[in-house]
């Protein structure tokens, strides 16, 4: 069930709310939560339900939902988990939009049962349920917090979209401590209805939110949530702060892309695809936030660091080249440019370094020029406690020149290190919403996630058209493993498949009798392997049933007859369908192509180098699928061993476009076939380019019914 | 010159300090000091000297040092560069200890001349000198400020040495807002005699030190760096900061060894080498300082983890992991001591979850069943701000805590998430010397940096044998390559030179006749490979001198004359001394082994797998010289590849022994003979485990002079 962003107006702006379980003794959340809508101004209707009627703050309590005498757009359920349902039963009959269910006590203790069956309720009636297991929703734009946090949230234009309550909660106190003002913050809890994409359906139009923050511990429909993520983050940033890292998580899996898909290493790859930046911890996150929901959008990347200090420019350098912010490099004008302004034993070069006698004065000059420079985008202003500026100058001197250029759309930041002074003129800056901070790197970083979601903004978005392939023929050889009740392909259906997406495996050709290996080995080409058809004998190899390396056709007809006395020695009653003549394909750099259905995202595909690369290294890349043509391009250079495909040591180019084609076509069939769990080619040879790629082994497996749910 | 710690502590115990350059004006350097020196309390004797005379600041200034009635143990030298020179002439014959040079203008500014000029002169009075170009030496011992930085400095038992001077000033203001105290705060400027090893031999025995913070931006005399470091570091933990980590940095040279040693990467390894704990921000260094330096010294690492909030406590997991943090992970027994204080909605695993339902004695008892568990040997409590406990509550409980149990050998680090309320807590238990934090990921670092200090102390010291080698002969090698006026060695020197170390490369023989070749062929053992020598042909492959896989008398004869014929059409009058018969040597796992002189650590050693182990993913090991048989080991398990030589796919262990056994050789040619700058076998063949390594080709540079510099 999808909702438009106008319909979720009505959540984050009702004209009217009801409390369901409004309490008037401060203990309860009935009453946390009555009294936070009342103080915070919210200029609508407000009703509250209890039982037993009575005055509740100043309120008459209605005793029952359907004595309202309108229909409420929101209702907040507070009431104990095995009332919910009634409630839920009244508030769909009296015509409420949404209903917010703070109540705990359903999936989230095993109780799955109750929480569908309000959902089911709800939905009949087309009511939308938030939570349950929430601490409720706040909403600046009407000054409407209902929840049973803080009373006071500072408003502003940052959404915070929670998984956890109590993270919520306590995120509330520390936004405010931090002066980052929230257009809404909103706790999703179990997602029994609305989820994360629900709520950025409407973040994404709201003119009030200028950057994302999403607390998430799980993922259910990551499809639909990739959706959103990717037509969210073209115009403003969403910073993911998940939890779950660790290494315990990966599964065990028959696939390496499977195990591979089991790390955090998918979720992480999957963000960056969606333009998500992912912040490691909760101070990073909330740093990003802050500043990049109030910084200019630059015209370029061109960044210059000023410092009074030549070893916290040094620090800001190495810096930079962490987080990826590009330093100005024309030695020449940066020389021209700042040589007025650097003392003797300073240096023009970026780091510009004024020195530690700079004052005020030269702080300023060197800041002007910085700014007024058309080639420079960005500016890094450091500092370091020094006899030359007192406190009060240094913050005057920032705020002003913050303000000075605030118009241009040129971001800076200021790094300000030093004892209790310095610290004092930091505080004065918050308060001037001055991007600032005590430590170098901390105050890097900002800058450096700004870039990459503009970088983002930039890519061309592509229209992703799948190859075409052949799905008559695919369905066929799924149904015929189906009628087989196996869940993998043999391998002669694996090379169907492979042939019906549009891909070459070796050429081979079966024969039945010693008569036709010679004709069928010359159309093939030696040398040619030889294996023997039964299904009788599954290790082939180990009975002498394979052999290699035949080059000539007395050599074929030898095996021939050799295959065949070593099989009948192995098991005399063996049906031997054929001898199957395989094309004995040459050496090239082996890479592995994976797709699978993830739990959390649905079909996903991985590269990488085959052999060690991918068992020793992990060195492979994820994406949700479908992909463009460019998005797996970008695949194939994100891995760490790209250079061995660019032709190392005199060897030439590898055959990039036929890897690239290859990808889209597993893609293809993984997505458009849901039951295929797993395909992975492993390995495919790639040979220099223009020569193409070839898929040695493939394997394959289904979902156990035929719909995968 | 060395100056033992006893020495060392003249400077800083001083019995009296002359300020030379002193000044009665507020503005002035010299007024700055004398006057911090007066008013932190400093008992020895203060001279005051200036040519003026008079009275500065109290005291009767004298005109000359030479005036001063007693020898000054330190003398504080405050003016303009080009008057420094005869203020040691007169400090030195004045008999003064220790002359600190705050004056700038020497080799900072190219003038390395007058530098060290100054230091010959002091050396030859047996006066030390400090800088030039510092802001001084804090001594909290003696309640000494001898810097121009801020007068009040908080005594502690953290030891700065800082190399920028600026960077110093402004940290004495940030670790007294941050409440670390300090022991000393030392500035080493240009380091023209004293470095960083003369300071750490005091500071090593220095019982008012716990833990020292160096910030370093270049190294001298690595080799006695190393020293002192792993010597140090045994007891007392060692923070560095070091700036310029960014890949500009690194050099362009001729091997591989070389241009992977010119990066960040060998700072990093040699630091870990010697026990040292690498900071990558201001911040980090400081909180593992202050951590560090009064944490109590725990048996084991079994940590656990006490939360009240789900979400902060899976990023508490995270963190762990990424800081190499272990989790304590006996289920059941977790089990059984907390199921009586979590709750319903709680979780027994580690993180311990008590819910936010949990009131202050609930935390309280899960603080002390985790406290009181003789298994358990640290513990991170989490909190997330709650309305179940208020901020008095909950420092009070933290304070008591704390103090409760400091008699134990446990760290307890918290960390406190929430708003303003939460706020106040964590300022209250830093006024209280609790370690608390407000950031997950920033609370469990420092213990990280905990547990790697310790495990390091706990390495056993290795005796270092290194093994033994033929000098005799190297020494002849060299000579022979230098009367050549070459600085590379042939490739048959250089085979000389690996059998001097003991190294086995592949056999060969060299005749002169067709008669000798089978005899010679068949004592290598088939197959071999046969190789023209001539100085006339440098590139023998290119004109057919070299033919391979060779496997009977009839090939080997005819090798013989076709390439005495292929070398005669090249160059008919070519000079033919022979054909060299080599070993076809067997496929194995090819690895790199390479040692140089590093300008800033002297001889450093290699250790990687081969090709596009190197080349491509830079999966190299770094140790300083010499390395112990311990050392050598974990070098080899520190590539991330060494998973190949563990053997992968049912393949054998590889013979690490015996890389090993060949690193250790090669570091020893390297350590011993410092005219040899570059030695790198590359490939080194390694074959299964007990079968030993063959070194295929080998590089080897010299010095330009017979004396490397």
């Amino acid at each position: 069930m999808t909702t438009t962003s106008i319909q979720m107006r009505s959540l984050f702006q009702p004209e009217s709310v009801a409390v369901i379980g409004a309490s008037s003794s401060p203990g309860k959340i009935g009453y946390k939560i009555l009294n936070n809508i009342i103080s915070s101004g919210y200029q609508g209707k407000i009703f509250a339900v209890n039982p037993r009627g009575g005055e509740i703050l100043g309120l008459n309590a209605f005793t029952h939902v359907s004595d309202i005498d309108s229909q409420p757009d929101v209702a907040v359920v507070a009431v104990p988990a095995s009332r919910v349902f009634e409630v839920i039963v009244d508030c769909a009959r009296r015509g409420v939009k949404f209903a917010t269910v703070i109540s705990s006590g359903f999936s989230e203790v095993g109780n799955l049962e109750e929480e569908r069956k309000i959902v089911k309720y709800a939905r009949e009636y087309g009511m939308r349920i938030l939570g349950p297991n929430i601490f409720g929703h706040f909403s600046s734009v009407v000054s409407l917090n209902a929840t049973f946090g803080p009373r006071d949230i500072p408003s502003g234009n940052v959404a915070i979209i929670t998984q956890s309550g109590a993270l919520g909660v306590a995120m509330i106190g520390k936004t405010s401590v931090q002066k980052i003002g929230l257009s809404t913050i909103i706790s999703v809890g179990n997602k029994a209805d609305l989820d994360e994409s629900d709520l950025l359906d409407y973040l994404r139009d709201d003119p009030g939110t200028q950057a994302v923050l999403m607390y998430i511990e799980g993922i259910r429909d990551g499809g639909r949530l990739i959706n959103s993520l990717v037509k969210t983050t073209r115009d403003k940033p969403i910073i993911v702060l998940k939890s779950g890292r660790s290494k315990k998580g990966a599964i065990a899996a028959a696939s390496h892309t499977g195990s591979l898909a089991g790390s955090d290493d998918i979720f992480d790859a999957i963000m960056k695809q969606c333009g998500v930046l992912r912040a490691e911890n909760i101070q990073e996150a909330l740093n990003w936030c802050k500043y990049i929901s109030n910084a200019p959008r630059p015209s370029g990347e061109n960044t210059l660091i000023v410092t009074n200090g030549g070893g916290v420019g040094v620090m800001a350098t190495d810096a930079c080249e962490k987080f990826g912010v590009p330093l100005y490099e024309d030695k020449q004008r940066l020389s021209e440019e700042f040589s007025a302004v650097t003392h003797g034993f300073g240096s023009t070069k970026n780091p510009i370094d004024i020195t530690g006698e700079a004052s005020v004065g030269e702080y300023t000059s060197a800041l002007d020029t910085a700014l007024n420079d058309g080639k420079i985008h960005a500016v890094i202003a450091l500092y370091c406690e020094t006899a030359m500026m007192t406190s009060e100058e240094l913050s005057k001197m920032v705020i002003e020149q913050n303000q000075k250029y605030q118009h241009q759309k040129k971001p800076i930041i200021f790094s300000l290190f030093g004892g209790s002074l310095t610290e004092e003129a930091v505080s004065r800056l918050i308060e001037h919403q001055v991007p600032v901070y005590t430590e170098v790197y901390e105050s890097i970083s900002p800058l450096g996630a700004l870039f990459r979601f503009l970088r983002y903004g930039r890519k061309t978005e592509e229209f992703i058209r799948e190859p075409e392939i052949d799905s008559q023929l695919i369905k066929t050889v799924i149904a015929e493993t189906r009628k087989d009740n196996r869940q993998f392909l043999l391998a002669h259906e694996a090379q169907t498949l492979l042939r019906a997406i549009g891909l070459a495996g070796p050429n081979s050709r079966v024969v039945k009798t010693i008569g036709e290996t010679v004709d069928a080995a010359e159309e093939i080409g030696y040398p040619v392997v030889m294996k023997v058809v039964s299904r009788d004998i599954i290790h082939k190899s180990d009975v002498g049933g394979v052999l290699l390396n035949l080059e000539n056709p007395h050599e074929v007809m030898d095996a021939y007859q050799t295959i065949i006395h070593n099989c009948k020695s192995f098991r005399r009653n063996a049906i031997i369908d054929g001898i199957e003549i395989v094309e004995q394909v040459p050496k090239g750099t082996e890479v592995i192509i994976g797709a699978r259905q993830d739990k959390s995202f649905g079909p996903v595909i991985m590269f990488g180098l085959g052999g060690i690369y991918v068992e020793v290294l992990k060195d492979v890349a994820f994406r949700a699928l479908p992909v463009s043509h460019q998005e797996a391009q970008m695949m194939v250079r994100d891995i760490r061993s790209y250079t061995m495909l660019m032709g190392l040591r005199g060897e030439k180019r590898k055959d990039i476009d036929g890897i690239v084609d290859a990808i889209l076509r597993v893609g293809a069939v993984c997505r458009q076939f849901p039951e295929i769990t797993d395909i992975e080619i492993n390995p495919m040879m790639v040979y220099d380019q223009g020569s193409g790629v070839k898929a040695i082994d493939v394997r394959i497996l289904l979902s156990k019914s035929e719909r995968n749910t």
